[in-house]
Order: structure tokens, then C-alpha cells, then sequence
């Protein structure tokens, strides 16, 4: 680990949140944190000992800053990022939902300051200088023209740079179509060595239709190797990690990934767990994924390492899997859950 | 629904409850709401966009004040209110169980403004004019002698202006005697469009046996089926509602239920679920029942939303169902609990 | 009081407070109010059992729904509110000062459902009838040109249904300048018969320099009165309303006010006094002004009773004077500060 | 003080106040703590050391044994309370001012445990037994016919136990007429040894008219010294205390007091403070005259002693003055308010 | 139970743990309550209605009057503890664990003002006199030298005033070691009459083997009545109890227990249970089999109310079973959840 | 600035505080923060901007992470922190005063990690290398033997590489004695650029007594200049820096403060204000004039900058001045306390 170097890019929100399962309507209080998809995966990374960054731009006010301070205090580097004259920050409500009644975001996020940020300014040779992993996700194309601008810039920079670059497909319907999506994020696959996710991407058959349309939410591991094993053929990932939920209520879930991995696929072992805050798990499965690589684990132990970081992030409030410790996660792994004293 | 306009009359009550599952003999803190049966089918409506009345008396204090302002913002028209002079606001305490520890309820309701208030005075001609369904429950007449006249009163002015009567049965041993209750609900009757619960009602047999003693707490469809149609043969209800309760903990329960309607009796799908508020549930089951009559929903779906109102309700502080959409009680009928984003 | 009937137009806010005197960049938590310069006048009055009705624009979410259940909850009408499809709500960030720290207001309602609203779309003569008494803002034409446009429509409507007219002319520099305000209000002020505040108006000598430029912060009666006069010869306002503050440090502030009245200038007592919430404290003074001459009270109680509305308001929290008593206002006009029981 | 076992009686309530200033039409939070005029002497001296027990009646419920439970905290013996089937606690709602805003008591206090007991069955000499000072207060007679029983059944058991008697006049305008008042007191004067206040008390001069009525609320040396002498003159009285408050705001009072000790006049200081909780504040002076008197400490200091006690109760939530080293008291008196570390 | 007098001795500790299953890395809050093995027990029984006094050494600070008050609060009777000018008070540090993330202790308990007392000048028969029965446990013994001291000093007083002994072996793998634990405890046993648990203990067969090193930890009836039997033959125990915890996940368990009682081996059922405070169960097993003999119950109440108490105390805050009324632990045995009122 | 490498070394202590000016002995909640002479100046330095490196000790344990979250937080670098397997956290217990009752500090920090760790073992001229100011202070010495090495090793690193050194007296009168003390800080002297507080010093003059002995608290302008005069012929310091605090009561003060800089002494205004939070006021003068000594304010402004830093620290809750930006220190100075919006 010890010349690894990780940065990732990408938009941070304020979230505002009840306590204690209360409705928005009526609640006279926001619980405050910070997040988003890359911030998530930088957090968890720094909390387990890798040396991680993060870029984003963040609007200078109390605002802005209050959000930096919350990734420095999980000693993420953000000596990156840009305080950005104009702009505001992008904000998401969350209703935590509780047993049969769903949780629910309700986005704000539109004419932030990230995603008005002009990025064809940003050298970004000049800030990927001496990292060894950069992390990007799907939500950042999905936000403007100049943000995609960003992603196609640090891709083209990290190839150049020689820089592993892991990728979360991450779709979220309220920001962009799934058709524009897919053709976008397709583009992207080539620069990308570490998948996450296999959707909004076209892999299409010779008939022009995706190979994936048929597939179940809940594959068997032969439907889903064949998958695999097609974006290989074109992509030459070195992994793809893919977690499938099961949603028993809004307050349990079971969690299981696939994996493609040095040209095999492997399958996890299942969990069933409860929910204290369900927002981040998927980012903690990529940072799990990323980490358990990062550490040379045997592949084995990689998904279920990447399944159990998920899983232990629902138990805790906030975006970020903050566990410090492999030991806790690798105890989740063999589930033993008594008291330590 | 359009011209629906929906009336209630009962007891306003000040809830006190120790935070976070405390007990009330430590807590240094209560949450504070307002409740009563009447209210909270009042609330439930609003919530869901009928327009929805209230007839209740409250002390001329902050208390009795603060009770009306949380009924004003959920939308329920105060005008027809009394501010009493005299007398105090109704209280319970509530300790909110958990798993196996059971929620307990102390009343210190005696003497209270309402059950004070001298409703000989009031003309409810005069109060129910222009509005076109009320509704009662056996919590009122349990009060006081004042407050049987206001149901008997209330009951002639609604015959006679042609309003739809619904009525919950809601027996409280710690207010009176189930026999005397029997005797007096009975006499209601006659005047009831839609009935929820068939207790505590006098069902005699020619015997004098009531035909209901030996009923099971969870009876067959069958037998059910037989009370309905012997109620329904002296009075003509146009509905009936009843649900079921299995009771797993203290923080988990099924609920399902039957109803009556239209010369046939239903039964709905059984629901399990966590309980984070248990208090109000069957009224949330009232409230969505009428809700679903007004808006002229199948049979079917009639008495699936009213227990899934229930059991939505289950998930919310306080004693109100404040789901603002059909939708989300449609989804929980389809158990979708998956985060909306 | 019988036969009037308020309403008030313009932007409601939402409010994010850090509690206990907590600064943004390190809380983890924000108290939620709701607030704005008309909702704050609405509020006071129907608190003090005046019949007040508010016109705004939400987005049709939760937290626009959030907003009008506050209004609701202190008896304002929204019946007349429109539910947006598109736009969101507006924010603002109160750090509250202590002591010598300042209070800061960061701003966040750019494009809100509201200033994107069309209101030329508004039929405002519909939307005012019935009523007696409109109150307007200075604050509503700096949020867009469509809201200039709610202006001057509701003026002209007012106008042609003999409404009394209130305009409180509250200027902040966050939203527009100093000169384009002076013009824009100017235009408004012969539709006005009650004005607060005397900037930013244009008030010309023949020289074409404007009369109150050298006005000192703190004038004399005499400076006061002069200008007064000048306002009253060009548009014979029924009433003007100006209150001067002393600030010691940002927990103690002094008040008093000169009023115009039927023709006289008349001069408050002074208040000194220690501040809670600071915010709303000119609009408390602008609905105490109100409220009393809606009583017919006497000139000299007018305007300290104005005051004294200011006053206790800065002893609550959140935007709105709560006060549900005249007698609270009057006592504090005579200083009576013993506990009550 | 080791042969010194202090006993009190009287009436407990409910304490519940918002939190941080709310109002109580607003808030959805009461913060519970238990109070009343001789609980809160009892309290006040066994945090000082003193043994001191308490007898009271509380409903046996949560609530009831919640109160006890407060008073137990803080080491004052209660096996000599009652638990009783019947009757509900008394409540009293606070409202806590700010600066201008004065606080607010809503008593529902109303058929009591306490006040409905019947103490005609309760016998005194036997509770009285082994204890060497009774505290009682004008409160109680004001409830009901029984509690003026329960008054004078102590008074006579303690007289025959020879016991020193303390009485705090104490009026409360919301329970009795001052007329009724000032002839029940009266009648206790001769069973006093040690009396706080001198209202509501029948002080006749041979014309019938009361030498008080014309004493000024902040009376001189001289006045106050000719009232103590005769009522010396008329009861023996060991000791009297009176305390003269100045309001200069809700949030800022001054005290100070005059004492009757052993046939002389005494004049304490005059402190100007700030208030975090108000009430309790005249039984504090109460309970650290009976402390100063119990450690025989000279006139001067006693007086002193009394008032600081009651200038530091202020700084502290809830009804009990808990200081718990005579240190602190006797720094205040030097006015010592650095930070001790 | 009239003639029961019962005391215990050991070490008190601060509790912090961070509110709503934070994380401590994360807080800005810890709740306080106060704690330890043999406190738990004596509160669980004084709560239940028996006279329980404690004996303890705390620092002569608001910290150690803090947790006494904690205790007196709770009606134990705390006279006989000692304020020690030197020490300090042991903390430990609660992380709550949610589902399966499981809690975690972390002690700063060195040094405390208790394991640096020396109980050599300790009068134990004086401090014993009068007592009916004395709980001990094996925690104090690991402490420090002179807390052996204590134990053996304590338990050699019992016997000699012919006092109960009931003895908890409570092993603490951070404070010894499991052989030096063993060898310690196995010296007590020969002066107790109630022991709980059977490790760490010497119970060697002839060829120098632990007969319990095989068992499992979920034994069978009969592998479990070996071992009772064994243990009775040499130190004719009254009663043994032990319990078995089956760990589903940090909020979810299961509870059975074994009993020894009057020759003869128990079995209770098994409950399975949602877990709101995990500290102390084991404590409440005690404190419940405690009761239910002094109670003088059948052996098949006793072994289910000793589960039933640990059961319920699992819902609770804190480290005590404050239920107060035996009706709540036997409606748990007879699984009655539902709402009371 | 942008040479300006900044480091300080010290212990950081945990602060628990009950909330809302609650006592230690009731409250059931700790606010909890992190502190420490040292660390308040790096934080407050870092939150202005100045590149700020902070080294000390923690134990290896969530607490320990914790606290050095917090400083990581603030943009403190912690990379020379040392994680200590052995030894606990120091802790300090901070009950706020309120208006006439003061604040009170209880010590817990005995057996720290950093009072036991081996400083023996650090190579200083490796730590301190690049940094171009090291900030040391009085209380490090205070606490062990190996503390002292830390300071003599540090102070001769320092003076090796050249390197500003500023050094805070700060007496702490519970953990040495002030001869002690004297005798310990005095040999520092002769490596210090930059002096806080003229106390624990030797000043003797030629018959062996202390200059400073006669000096009162408040001096005037004469005398200090006298003593600075004295200690730079001896020292040939740069700056000193003392202020003078004025206790109106436990909430209110004033400070003022002489400077001695460059060969002259000034002396600032004087400052009277309100106080939140009243622990690290005299760190935050010394971080303020640290400061504009870096900025190289005039002498004049430097003064003034130090002690509006430490009076606008009193308004904010925690040890650490976290104010952001010069400009509203410098506001504060111009006493400009209105709204910001």
C-alpha cells in the first residue's frame, strides 16, 4: 500500500436529513453531512489507511468550507479542490424511510457551482501528477456539458499518466436518460481498467441489440458470467464488480456482487442485514472492491471483502463507510457480531 | 370528491411521550403531540386532500391553543372549535415499548374541557350544515353525560340533514364498563352508515345470547361472514369494517382485515411490518377505509388500502397517518420499499 | 376588526439555522423555520386574530408542502398558494451571532418556483377580492422581472378594488443596487397608503438631489418630520412608519420609531432590550403598525405599540412574532417583566 | 448539624417547560423536571448535607413515582410519602421568558393526589417522630379542606414534639382570595418559630387596619424594622426573612433581604444577576436561611447567605437550588466569578 | 420479603457512549449513565421493591456524587459508599453496535479511586451488620490486590454473621488472565452459597483435567447436569445459574438458562429478542434469580424470571433492569406485547 | 505567509461538558470537544489560512482517532502525531458557569499517553525540519518528567535550525507548584523569540526578589513597561505579549492587553462583551498575535488583533477560535456588530 496514491472527482452535496425517521413536512430539524458518489468511495478509502485526494469545486462560503472540513476531518487530501466565487452547493433531502415505508431523496442540486465550473480551465496532467488510482463515476457526465468535459479530460490525462482508473456506472434517473447515458458512458469504457456496475452501457449484439435487455435483476452466475465475459472481450477490464440487492423491506436488505476478476467471474456469499442508513452502499461496495484490490487480496475474498464493506456501511448514519479497521469488516465476513469488551 | 365535505367531533388529547424508547419514570423529556381518535381521522383525510372539519373544546391556554395550531397544519378547518373558559386539556402519557417490552398508556384525561362542556348549548343543526359525511367513535360517549348528548345530538342533526354516519366502535375499559358500553353504542346503531369494529354491540340471539361471544379474536372468513350479515340484516350498514391484529412483539405485528360492503364481505391481504409508533392505527385503518369509499375504489382495493393505511401509519410518529399521496399507500399494497431517488 | 380581511404576496424561505450559536462550518445539524418578509407580516397578524391570507408560490414537494403546513399551523390562509412543477424553494443560512459575533445571512434562492413563476398568467383582480388590506414588499420586485410584474398587477388590482395598500420598502443589497431599487419603488409608491421605511425612494428637490441623502441614521424629530412632509405632499400616505435601531453588539440592540400619521409626526419610546432571533424584527414592526391602526387605536399607542411588536419579537425564535396577545405587547410597552402566575 | 433531622410537606408537581426559550403553543418538546415550594427547601438542603426527608402524595403511577425518584436523587429521604390508587400530579407548565418577554405558569393542578388526600388519617406525631425541624408552606392550606387539615395537624404534633417550626407565607393569587389567605395564615403564627414573607398576613393596629398596607413592595430599613417588631411583638418569632426583588428585565433581577434574628434587624446586600430559570428562586433564600440558622452563623452572614443562595438557584435549571458546598454560595458573596481549574 | 436486607460491593463506572449508534470517532455527544456489575444488581432489586444497599469507593468530585446520585435515584441506599480524596472514576466507553455491527467497550478504568482504596482499614463485619444477604463478583477481584482483599475480607465477614452469599463470576479477559482468574475465583467458592456462571473456575478431575473444558457453549440438559452436580458435590451450592446467549446479530438474540436449585437441574425456555442496550444482561439474569428466590418461587418461575429480566432489561438504556413491578416480567414470560390501556 | 511553516507540540485532552450550562452532577449528556493550549493556537492559525502542523500523542483507540479527527477537521496537518499503544486520553470536565456562577474545571488527565511516552526516543531536528515557528507552552513541562525533555529537546532543535520560537507561560496551579514552575520556564527563556504571560518567571533583582511580585493585576501602562523593559535586557525578546481580563461575572468580562514589540510597549483598547464559552480565550490572544506578527501588521493593530481574537473566541463553543476570516476580527475591532445579509 504503501505507493499507492488515489484521487477521485466528482460533485459533493449537502444533505439534510430528519432525525429519528420523522418527515420532512414536519420535522423542525436537518441532521447535516456531506456527500456523493466519489466523495463516498475517497472517505472509506482514507478510514482504512490509503492515501486518498479528492477534487471537486465547492462554493466559497461557510457553506463550502463546512463541506471540505467534514472530508478533511476523514483525512481525505482536498488541498485539490477549488472554492468557486459562483455558484451554490448542490443539496439533496433525504426521508429516511423506516420497515415498509421507503426512504426518499428529493434533489437540489442544479446550478451548483460544480456543475458550472468551467474544467476546460483545469490542467489535469498537472493534478493527476503522482497518483496511482483515479476513481470517477456516471453522476458527473450526467450533470452538465462542462462536467463532462471534466471526465473525458481525467480519463485522457490518467491513460497518459499511466493511472489505474475505476469507473461506477452509478445511473440516476433524474439527472439524464437512460439512452443518452448508455451512449455516453459507453465512450468512456475504453480508458477504464476497474468497472463498477454493468449498467447504462450498449453492448450490443451483431443485431444491434444489447446483450444485456434480457438479463434478470437476480441473475444465476452463468447468465451473468456470459456478461462478463462479453465486456472483457471488448474492454479488457482487469475487474468488474456488480452487487445485486434484495429488498425485503425498506428496513432489511440481503446483498450478494458478482465478479469478473483476472478473467474469471466469482460470487459472494449473501448477507441479510438491517438498515440505519441505506444511502452510500453502493460507493462502499466500489471502496471495498477498490481496497481489497489494492490490498492483493486472492479474488475469493475481494467480493466478499467489497459485499461485507457494503453491508457494514448500512449500519451507519451518513454517505461515508467510516469503519477503520480490515478487522471489522473481515469479523462481518464470518459474522460474529458479540459485544467486544 | 369534489363536493365531499367530511366532519368530526371528539376529544383532543396532549400525548406526552419519553424520547428514543426511554421510560417515563427516567426520562428528563417529552416529545409532545396531540391526538384523539376523531382528530386523527380528521388529520389523515387532510393529509390525502379531503376537506376535512373538526368540532372539538379545549381550554383557553397556550396548551389548548398549541393542540389547535398542530391540527391547523395538517390542514384540518378549526372554525368550528370551542375555547372553553374552564377545565383543563385531556393528557396521556405514552411509554413507547420496544421488541418485548410493551408501549404502555397512562390517561390523565378526567375533567377535561370537553368532557366538561355543556353540549345541550350547542345547535348541531346549525354545525353540520353543508358538510356531507361525519364521524364518530365510542371513545366520546365514554366521557361524560355531556358527551352522550353531543353523540345522540349530533347523530339526529346528521339523519335528518342526510350526512353520512361513519362510526368506530374503539372500546376503552380504563373510561367505562364493557356491558355499559354495549348497551349504548347499540343504541347508535340505527343511525350508522359505516361501522368500524362490531364491539362492544349487543347481537343477541333469540336467546338473548349474544351472537358474538364466542367469536375467535381471529375468526375464518366464514364466521366473519355470519356477523356481517346478521349486523347488516338489523341495520343496514352500508359498511363494515374490521382488521385483525397478530401481535409478534412489542415492535413487530400483522395486520390484516374484513370488511363488509355492499351486501359481501372482503378480506384483505396480511401485512407484516416494524412498529416505530403504534398509537392511531386503527384509526388509520378508518381513515383509509372512508378515504377509499370516497373515492369510490373497487371492493377489493377498499379494504387493501385501508389496512395499508394502517400500516403505514405504523412507521410515523405521533398518532396521525400524514401520507400525503395515495401513491405511496398504493406502493406499500405492491411492496415496493425500494429508496426513491 | 369583523370585516377585515389581509392578504399579503411574496417569496417564503426556507430557514437553515445552526442551533445553540453554532457556526455552519461545524454544525451537524440546522433548525428548519420558514420565513419572508410578507409570510412574516401575515403570521403576526393572524396570530393576533386578524384574517390573513397568503399568496406564494412552492415547489410540489415536501418542502414546499413543509412550508405552507408552517403558515397553516399559525391560521394564515394558503388557499391561494400555486404548487410549482418546476423550480425549487428558496434557502437562507442564518448563523445566529452572539455577543459581539455578528449574525450572518448566506442567501440560496436563486431561481425559485417563485421568481421563475409567470404571474402575468395571475388573474389578480380574482385573487383580491374580498379582501381589504394588501401588504407588498420591496424585497418581491428585486427576485425577477416576473415578480415586478406581480407587483405592479396586484397594485393596479388593489387599486381599482379599494384596498387599502401597505408596502415596506426593505432593501437588500444581495439582490439588487441601490439606484435600480430607488427607481423601480418609486413607480409603486402612489398605490401606497401605508409605507414602512423611507429607502429606496426617490425624493428629488428641484435640484434633482434627493432630499434624504444627508439624513443622518438617527435624525431628529425635526429632520424626520421634514421629510415626512415631503412624502406627504407627493403622495399623501395615510401613514409612514420608520424605526431607528441602536446596535451595542449583536445580543443588545435599542428601538424606537417615528410615525406619520393623518397629517402629524409622532416619536416612540426607546426599547433596549437583548435579542433571541433577530430576524423578522422589521417586519414585526411593519404588522404591530398595522394591527393597531386596523384597531383604531390612538397615534401615540400606534406607534409604540409598533415597537414594542418589534421588540418581543427579537425575544423568539424564527421569522414570525408569535405573540397571541395584545395584552403581552401592552404589558411590555409598560415594562411589567415578572413572571405570571 | 449531626443531631439535626429536617422534615418538609407539601405538594410536589410536574414541572414541564420548553426547551431554550420556545413558547409553548410551538414547541413539540417539554423538558420534565419536578418542583414544589417545600420539595424544593428539602432538596436545597440535603445537597448542602443537611438529613432531610420529605412527605408528600403522589399517584401510584409512572408519573408519581418519577417525582419521587427526582427527589430521591438528590438524597432526600421519602419513605415517608404515600403512593396513592386515587388522584392525579399536579402540572405546571412553564413558559420561560427572555429579556422582555416574561415568563408564563399554567397550573393544572387541579384534584391532585395530594390535595384529594385525606389527612385526617394520617398520624403526625408518629411522622413527626425523631425529627427536630418541620418547613411548611401557604401553599398547601390553599388546596383543599384537607391539606388545611394536614396544616394543622403538623403544626400542633410539632408544637407537643417540641419541634422548630419554619413557615413560608407564599401566596399564589391563582389558588385562594388574599382576604382568606391572610385569616388561615394568621391562625398558624403562633406554632411559628422561623417565618419567610410577611403576606398574606392579618397584622391589625387597634383601629382594625393592617400596619402592612401601606409598606412599600421596597420598603426602608426603618419601615421594614418597625413591622418585624411588631409582629415580635405579637408571635416571639426567632426569625423572619423577606426578600425584595427588582425587575429590570425578565433576564435581569436584583435581590436583596431583610431578617428579624434574635430580636435585631438585619440588611443584606443588594446583587444584580442574570436568570437561567426563575422560579424556586424564594424558596432557595428559604432553605439558605434554615442552612445558615442550622451552622450557627452569625446575623450578618446569615442573611447574606440567604440571599446568595437565592441569587444562585437562578443560574440553574429546574425548581432546586442543588449547590452542594456552602463554598461556592459563600464565593458569590465575595462575588468571586472566575473559572475554576 | 420483609426481613431481606441485601447489599453488594463493588467498583462504579462512568458510561459514555455516543447517542443513536454514532460512532465515537464521530460524535460530538456521549450519554452518561453509570454502571458496573454488582450496581446493576443491586438497582434491578431495588427497583423491584427490596432494600438493596451498595458499597463503593468514588472520587470526592461531581463526577463521583454524580454516579451516587445515579444510584440514590434509583432508591439504593448509598450510605455506606466512600467519597475518596485520591482516584479517579473508571469509564468505559460504549459504541453501540446496530444489526451486524457489533458493539464495542472500550475501558479507562485504570487506577480508579475504588481499585486504589485499601480495604484493609474497611471494617467488613461493621459495614455487614444487619444484612440478610451480600452479592459479589468476580470483576472486583481483578481490579488490584487490595480488591481481593476486599472480596475475601468481605466474604469471610458473611459467614460469619451467616449472610447469603451470592457470587458472579463475570470473567473480563482486559483485566486478568483466564488461569489467574480461574485460581482466584475457585478460592471464593467455598463461601457461596448462589453462584452465577461456572467460569472461570477450578474444577479438576483426577487426572488434573478441567471436567468443564470440553463443554460446549450451548450444552445439553444433561451435559450441563453433570457439571451442577459436580459443582455441588464439592461446595454444596444452594443454586447455580448460568445463562446461554445465542448472537443472531448485534440486534438481535436469544436467551435460555440453566439452573441448579435445591438438587436438582432447570431449564428454562428460550427467548428470542430485538436488543436496544446490551450491557448488563447478565446482570439482570443475576439480579432476576436473586428475586425470585428471595420470593421464594417455584424453580421453574425462578429460572424463567432470571431470563425474563435479562430479556426485558435488553430494551432498555442503560446498564440497569429498572422495571418496577413484577407484573411486566411475567407478562414477558407469558409473551403479552400488546399495548396497555 | 507563504513561507510561514507553522508547528506546535503539546497535550491534546478531551473535553466533556454538560449542554445548555447544566451541572456535572445532573446532566445526562457530555457535549464533547478536543483541546489543548497548543492545539487551540494551531487550529486558529490553520483556520486563517497559516499552513499549521500539530504533534502530540493519543492512544491508539477511537478516542485517541477521534481527537485527532477533530484537529484534522480544521486543517491542522497530524501527520506528526504518534498513535501510543499504552496510556489513556486525558480528560478534562468542564461545567459551565452561568452569569454569577462560575465555570468549573475538573482534571482527569493523570497516566495521559502523552504525559508516559518516552520523548527520549524522538528525533526533535528531524521533526521540526522545514517549519519556520514552533509554539510551545507552559503546561507541557507540568506534566512528567519526559514532557520537560520534550520542551528542552524541541527549544534546542529549534534554536539549531533557526526556527521562531513562541512560548505561553500558562500556569496551571493543579498540576505543579508555582516556585517549581518558576525555576522550570525560566530556563526556557534564553530560547524564546515570542513571550505569553509574564508568570511562572524569575525576575529577580540584585537582593534576590522577584520584580514581579508587587505588580498588581491590572497594571498601568508604567509599571508593565517597566517589567518588559526589564525581562528584554535579560531576554532581548521580540514580542511579549500579556493581557488583563476584568471578571464583571461568570458571563461577562473585559480584556485588555500590553504588548511589548520591537523595543516599545503598547497597549490595546479594552473590550467588554458576553461569554459563551469562556476555555481558550488567553490561546486564542496568543494565535491572534501570532498571527499578525506573521502578517506584520503595524505594532498598534497587532495588539488590537490579539485581543479582538481572543474576545470573539469567547462567543463560540469549544477551545478553538474557528474564525475563518481576518476581516471579521477585524470588524469586531471597529465594533461593527449588525446583521450580515
Amino acid at each position: 500500500m504503501e505507493n499507492i496514491r488515489f484521487i477521485t472527482m466528482g460533485e459533493l452535496l449537502l444533505r439534510l436529513s430528519p432525525p429519528n425517521y420523522e418527515k420532512i413536512r414536519t420535522t423542525d430539524e436537518f441532521k447535516v453531512t456531506y456527500g456523493g458518489a466519489e466523495a463516498n468511495v475517497a472517505a472509506a478509502l482514507s478510514n482504512l489507511g490509503v492515501d486518498a485526494s479528492y477534487f471537486t469545486v465547492v462554493p466559497e462560503s461557510s457553506i463550502g468550507k463546512a463541506a471540505i472540513r467534514y472530508l478533511r476531518s476523514n483525512d481525505v487530501h482536498c488541498s485539490p479542490c477549488i472554492y468557486a466565487p459562483e455558484g451554490r452547493m448542490g443539496i439533496y433531502f433525504l426521508e429516511e424511510g423506516f420497515g415498509v415505508r421507503s426512504s426518499k431523496v428529493t434533489y437540489d442540486r442544479k446550478d451548483s457551482a460544480f456543475a458550472k465550473y468551467d474544467f476546460s480551465t483545469v490542467d489535469f496532467k498537472e493534478k493527476l501528477k503522482g497518483f496511482t488510482w483515479l476513481h470517477l463515476s456516471g453522476i458527473t457526465p450526467a450533470l452538465s456539458q462542462s462536467c463532462r468535459k471534466l471526465v473525458s479530460l481525467a480519463l485522457k490525462a490518467a491513460k497518459e499518466l499511466k493511472i489505474t482508473v475505476s469507473f461506477d456506472c452509478n445511473f440516476r434517473s433524474a439527472l439524464w436518460g437512460w439512452q443518452e447515458a448508455r451512449d455516453c458512458i459507453t465512450e468512456y469504457l475504453p480508458y477504464v481498467d476497474v468497472l463498477f456496475g454493468i449498467e447504462p452501457i450498449n453492448l450490443r449484439d451483431e443485431n444491434g441489440k444489447d446483450m444485456k435487455d434480457g438479463l434478470s435483476m437476480n441473475p444465476t452466475y452463468k447468465e451473468q458470467d456470459r456478461i462478463f465475459r462479453e465486456l472483457h472481450k471488448r474492454y479488457n477490464f482487469k475487474a468488474i464488480g456488480r452487487h445485486v440487492r434484495y429488498v425485503h423491506s425498506g428496513s432489511e436488505n440481503s446483498l450478494k456482487a458478482f465478479m469478473w476478476y483476472n478473467g474469471e467471474t466469482y460470487e459472494s456469499r449473501t448477507f441479510r442485514f438491517n438498515i440505519l442508513d441505506r444511502v452510500g452502499g453502493g460507493d462502499a461496495f466500489a471502496s471495498g472492491m477498490i481496497y481489497a484490490i489494492m490490498r492483493n487480496m486472492p479474488p475469493d475474498e475481494i467480493v466478499n471483502f467489497a459485499v461485507a464493506s457494503s453491508v457494514i456501511k448500512h449500519t451507519m448514519h451518513g454517505d461515508f463507510n467510516i469503519t477503520d479497521d480490515e478487522e471489522s469488516i473481515i469479523k462481518l465476513m464470518n459474522q460474529e457480531y458479540e459485544i467486544r469488551r
